[in-house]
C-alpha cells in the first residue's frame, strides 16, 4: 500500500475509525458514539472531521467508510453491490464522495428462496477474515442483532442469510411473557442451561415452540431464575445454527469474543468446528480493499 | 343432565359465563372485562357473584370454572392434570371450592422432548369439540397468543404443543425493526401477501430467518406498506404449521372466525384439510364435563 488509509466503520449506534500505515499496520484507533442515528442529514462530513480531521489533513490519505453510513438514512445511499461479489465488484461499486479521497463502501445484496437479503459492513469483515486467514472459500458467521451466515467461493461472496437472533433475544427478554420471570440482569453465562437450550432448539424445530419451554421449565421449578437468560440464549442461538449449511470445513466466526465464544460452544455441541476473529477483520478488510484499488 | 349448569370461562383478560339448562341448551350468556389480572387476591368469589349471582341463587345449580382462574395468580391453584387425560381424569381432578357446587377445572400438562407443556382452558374446548363433532380422535388446533396443537386418541388428550405465535406476531409488529415500516393499523387481510408469507415460511425453515424478508422486500419496494402486516402474519402462521403432524385427517380448528379462517387458508395451501368451530366448544365442553360428573 502506498497511501495511508483512514478506515471508518460507521454503524447505527457508533463510529469507529483507524489510521492505517502504508505497510498495513494499524497505527491508531478512535471510537465515538456518533452512530448514524445521531447525525442529522447533511451533518456527516462534519462528524467525520470532528472525529479524525487531523488524519484527513494528510493530502495523501485515502478514506474508506463502511457500514450503515452508506444506507438510505446515512451520509448518502450507496446502492447494494449484488452477489456474487469479491474485491473487484466491491471496489467498482464504491460511492466516491470526494474523488480518489473519500468513498462509501456499499453493502451486498443477494436473492435467496425468492426474497432479497442485504448486509452493510459485514462484507468488509468477511473480506478481512479471508485475508487474515489466507482463505478463499468457506462459511463465515457474524453473530449479532442481525446475524449473517456468508458463503464464500473462490474469493467471492456467493450468497448469505440474515437471522434476527440478537433482536429476537431482546424481544423475548424484554417484551414477552418470559420477561415476567427473568431476572433483571443477564448475569454470567450458565453453561449447563445454555447447552440445554441449544439442544432443545434442535429437537423443537422452531423457536415459536421452544420459547414456551423457558416458561414451563420455570413453572415446574426445573430451571432456576438466574439460569433463564442463558437457557433462552441457548434456544435462540440453537435455532440459528439448526439451519447451518452442511459441510465439514471449520466455520469462521467474526465478532466480539463474548459472542463468538458462545457460538463456538453451541456449534461444538452439534459437531461443527470453528475458528474466531474479532474487530481486526474490519481494519484488515478495508486495508485489503484499499490495496486492491491502488493495484488497479 | 339433571342440574342446571353455570359455565364460566375465566381468562387473563376477560370473564365469560353461560347458563345452561338441564337439556344442555345455552339459555343466556354474559361477559365482563374482569379477567383474572383485574381481580385482587381474595376477590374472586365476589366478582363471580357480581357477574352471575342471580344464577347462583338457584340451589340446584352446579358451577364449573375453566381457564386461568385455576392458575397460581387466579382464584386458587388447581394443579395441572397430567396427560393422557379424558373426561374421567379431568372430573377426578376438579378443585372444589364449595362441595358439589363450585369447582375449578384444572388445566392439562404433558411432557414432550424432555420439557413440560401446559394449557388452561383449551382442554375444555377440545372436549367440547369432540362432543360436538362426535369424534374421539384427531388433531385439534387452537390458534391464539399461545396456540395449542392437541393430539387426541380414543377420547383422551395424549399430548400437545404450544406455539407462541400470536405473541411473536405482536413482538415483531410492535417492538422489532419491522415496526418502523409497518402501517399503524393492520387493516384488512391481503390474501396475496399472506399466502406469500406462508409459502416463504415453509422454505426459510425458521422465523429467525424469514422475518428479515419483511424488511428487505419493503426495502426493494416489492411489498407495499399496507400489505406488510398480512405478509408478517403469513410468516408467523406459516412457521407454526410447518411443524404440523403428518397425517391426512382433517384438523379441527377452534377459535374466533377471524383466526380460524386465516389458519384454514394457510393449511389449505400446504394441503391440509380443516373444519372449524367457535366459542360454542367451550360451553359444550363444560356441559359434557358436568354430565360426566352427574353420571358418575
Amino acid at each position: 500500500m502506498t497511501r495511508p488509509l483512514i478506515a471508518v466503520d460507521w454503524g447505527t449506534s457508533s463510529l469507529r475509525a483507524a489510521r492505517i500505515g502504508a505497510d498495513g499496520a494499524v497505527l491508531e484507533e478512535r471510537s465515538s458514539p456518533r452512530g448514524i442515528l445521531t447525525v442529522p442529514a447533511g451533518g456527516f462530513a462534519a462528524v467525520l472531521h470532528d472525529t479524525c480531521g487531523d488524519w484527513l489533513a494528510d493530502p495523501a490519505a485515502l478514506c474508506l467508510v463502511s457500514g450503515m453510513a452508506g444506507s438510505r438514512h446515512g451520509w448518502q445511499e450507496a446502492p447494494y453491490c449484488p452477489c456474487p461479489a469479491g474485491f473487484g465488484e466491491l471496489g467498482d461499486s464504491l460511492l466516491w464522495l470526494e474523488p480518489r479521497r473519500i468513498a462509501l463502501v456499499p453493502g451486498l445484496s443477494c436473492e435467496q428462496q425468492g426474497v432479497p437479503d442485504v448486509m452493510r459492513g459485514e462484507e468488509v469483515q468477511v473480506f478481512g477474515a479471508m485475508d487474515l486467514l489466507g482463505e478463499r472459500a468457506g462459511t463465515f458467521v457474524l453473530p449479532g442483532t442481525h446475524s449473517k451466515w456468508v458463503r464464500v467461493v473462490d474469493g467471492r461472496v456467493q450468497s448469505f442469510s440474515t437471522f434476527m437472533s440478537g433482536e429476537f433475544y431482546g424481544l423475548l427478554r424484554q417484551h414477552s411473557i418470559l420477561a415476567r420471570t427473568l431476572p433483571a440482569e443477564d448475569g454470567e453465562l450458565d453453561t449447563s442451561a445454555f447447552t440445554h437450550g441449544v439442544l432443545h432448539a434442535q429437537e423443537a424445530g422452531s423457536l415459536l415452540r421452544s420459547a414456551f419451554s423457558a416458561r414451563t421449565l420455570s413453572l415446574f421449578e426445573r430451571l432456576p431464575q438466574k439460569a433463564q437468560p442463558s437457557y433462552l440464549s441457548g434456544l435462540v442461538i440453537g435455532e440459528e445454527l439448526r439451519l447451518r449449511p452442511p459441510g465439514t470445513g471449520a466455520l469462521v466466526l467474526i465478532g466480539s469474543s463474548a459472542l463468538t465464544q458462545r457460538y463456538a460452544l453451541a456449534l461444538g455441541m452439534v459437531g461443527a468446528r470453528t475458528r474466531a476473529l474479532g474487530s481486526e477483520a474490519t481494519w484488515r478488510g478495508l486495508a485489503a480493499l484499499a490495496q486492491t484499488l491502488q493495484d488497479a
